[in-house]
């Protein structure tokens, strides 16, 4: 069988040109060449974060990068507040609670995002709250939050905001110094297009000075550690040189795509993917509050045939569900190096299976309205 | 000019095999084909250092993987034993530190090992350590430890023994079962010949046992949580997937020539590096216990110049020294995938530089030594 291409809101696909860069003869990292790497990589997630804030680079996946940012700007005894929304966002609270901060959760129903106003609410009923724990895009659910509102109603409560960026950095528009989020996280394996394996973050001058006067227990995640070898285009402990190469290869692509460009495209493809799901007459999960990552459709007792058919029968990965949601919705994912035959790959396969379960009574409907979106019709 | 081959003691050269492994698209984690590889990536590792103890793969640096090892099997308040000898052994102290754990701290000179009377008697002096924190192979001094006395030792005083084995795993005989080891640290860039960012930890059933008693906070470094994603052949957080295909193809490798042979292959070619050097009248760093992972040779007032020199004029890259020991030594390194052909490459190299720049009046008796001590000569 042929190996199944990713559309999984990441790992994601791998362009060919990062995959070549993987297989060359490794050098050492304390090298002109690597630091000219490094220094090129941070360089490079600098733009697509749209910051001048420090960038700091770990070797670990991206739930050791939001660990990076709870320790370093929380400190012992503290309280939180947290946005939960889905399984990436209730993971703000396990890791809070690992290190027996307090929080207090402001919860969605699965698939709308919490409101301003609800944070607005949290921070009134807890005013000595230090922080704000919160998600951009929500994976598990295909939903964004307005994480820009979200940073003015921390800081004018004298909080800072963490930020998941994940499924949103290389997609979405992050404006991390416009909208002033302290500490930004993000993860390899999405927008950047690169095998998972590192995680990265960028710090405001307000996160610097709160983990300078005191945090949590950490040695690996010690921010204000790597931050000096940052500034030196260096890392602490040994990083994970090739995946470094790779996003060195990565970045360039991206770069030269220009990030709005990149930020459009993704949008494009989201607007007719989701327009094709409902023309299928199917059901967004995410209907108000759309992340451009990934399209979440309710699928109930199909999603586990769907998924396993998709890859089977037309070697197109998708992903299902999970916590609550596991076998009952499909993700499409669109995070990456994706293009307009690209979705055209995966939404005929999509059509044809809900085709062949009986989910859909006719074929046809949902490939002509992805057609017609990208065409710019409504 | 043409890129310096690796003869550093981490990373170390990588395998044309591996790095072709590198260059495959990606798959995804939640799949039978990769639950398969990390299945057989976890039961590789347990034959290389000789347990039958559940292993556990983390997305990290060996750094992240010892301080695992310290947030798992110490508790808040505890005391802890650490022998120090070098760069790499003090990290133990630095992480214990970290979480306010009180260390005891039993040093030796660099370049010689810690003594078991030594550690007899810091266990005399504090009976009421919980642990000891250790190291096989100093990489930073080229030194080897008697791990196994240490290990007696410690249960003695029912305490537990973590290991950094980071440079003697695939190298040095590390016979984890039956010397008792509660915790044994490795990375992936050493004696697995694969790029860094994976770390891994074997965990007895006296360290699973601490561990679910009480333990340091953490989340990414869990290691309960870990172990009961192992057990199913799965991880807890996204695994850095591309470097698990790294070690599926070289443990494949490592498995083929066997365990045994790549420790006498190791030996042997220690053995005859270490020849090299003092026939060419140049003194060793470690004279008593010296590691077979790379030989540190004195250099004084010559060791930036030999690096420099055997990387630009012979694309040999060694290491110098580190710590204290930066720009007076340098390292000649022989961990992973190395044969009598390449430390004739590396000895050549360095003889001809030494000749070069001074420090030895001829040039020749080096690589006879070396060629004799291959030939089973004294």
């Amino acid at each position: 069988m042929k190996q199944a291409r990713l559309f999984t809101p990441g790992p994601t696909a791998v362009p060919a040109e990062v995959l070549e860069s993987q297989s060359r003869p490794l050098i050492h990292h304390r090298t002109d060449t690597f630091k000219e790497a490094f220094a090129e990589v941070t360089a490079g997630l600098k733009t697509i974060m749209k910051t001048e804030n420090p960038v700091v680079v770990v070797a670990a996946s991206g739930s050791g990068a939001m660990e990076a940012a709870v320790v370093n700007i929380t400190a012992p005894g503290e309280k939180v507040i947290v946005t939960e929304l889905g399984k990436f966002s209730e993971r703000w609270r396990d890791i809070a609670s690992a290190y027996g901060v307090e929080t207090v959760s402001v919860e969605a129903e699965w698939g709308a995002p919490v409101t301003p106003d609800a944070v607005e609410r949290a921070f009134a009923e807890h005013p000595d709250a230090s922080a704000l724990l919160t998600t951009h895009s929500e994976t598990s659910t295909a939903t964004l939050q307005d994480v820009e509102a979200f940073a003015r109603i921390a800081h004018d409560n004298d909080a800072l905001i963490a930020v998941d960026g994940i499924t949103s950095i290389g997609c979405h528009d992050v404006r991390t110094d416009e909208w002033g989020l302290d500490a930004l996280v993000g993860g390899s394996q999405k927008g950047v297009m690169i095998p998972p394996g590192l995680g990265y973050i960028a710090l405001s001058e307000r996160a610097v000075k709160k983990m300078e006067a005191g945090r949590q227990p950490s040695f690996y995640f010690d921010m204000v550690r790597a931050l000096k070898s940052a500034a030196k285009n260096d890392t602490p402990f040994t990083p994970a040189i090739s995946l470094v190469f790779a996003m060195q290869a990565a970045l360039r692509m991206m770069l030269e795509e220009g990030i709005d460009t990149i930020i459009e495209r993704h949008k494009s493809n989201a607007t007719a993917v989701r327009a094709a799901v409902n023309a299928m007459g199917l059901e967004l999960l995410a209907k108000t509050s759309p992340s451009n990552a990934t399209t979440a459709v309710m699928a109930e007792d199909f999603a586990t045939d769907i998924t396993k058919k998709m890859e089977h029968e037309h070697s197109v990965k998708i992903a299902g569900g999970q916590g609550k949601l596991s076998g009952r919705i499909v993700r499409l994912g669109h995070i990456g190096h994706y293009y307009p035959q690209d979705m055209r790959t995966m939404m005929h396969a999509f059509e044809q299976v809900c085709g062949d379960l009986g989910l859909v009574a006719t074929t046809g409907p949902g490939v002509t309205a992805l057609e017609r979106s990208y065409a710019g019709g409504d």
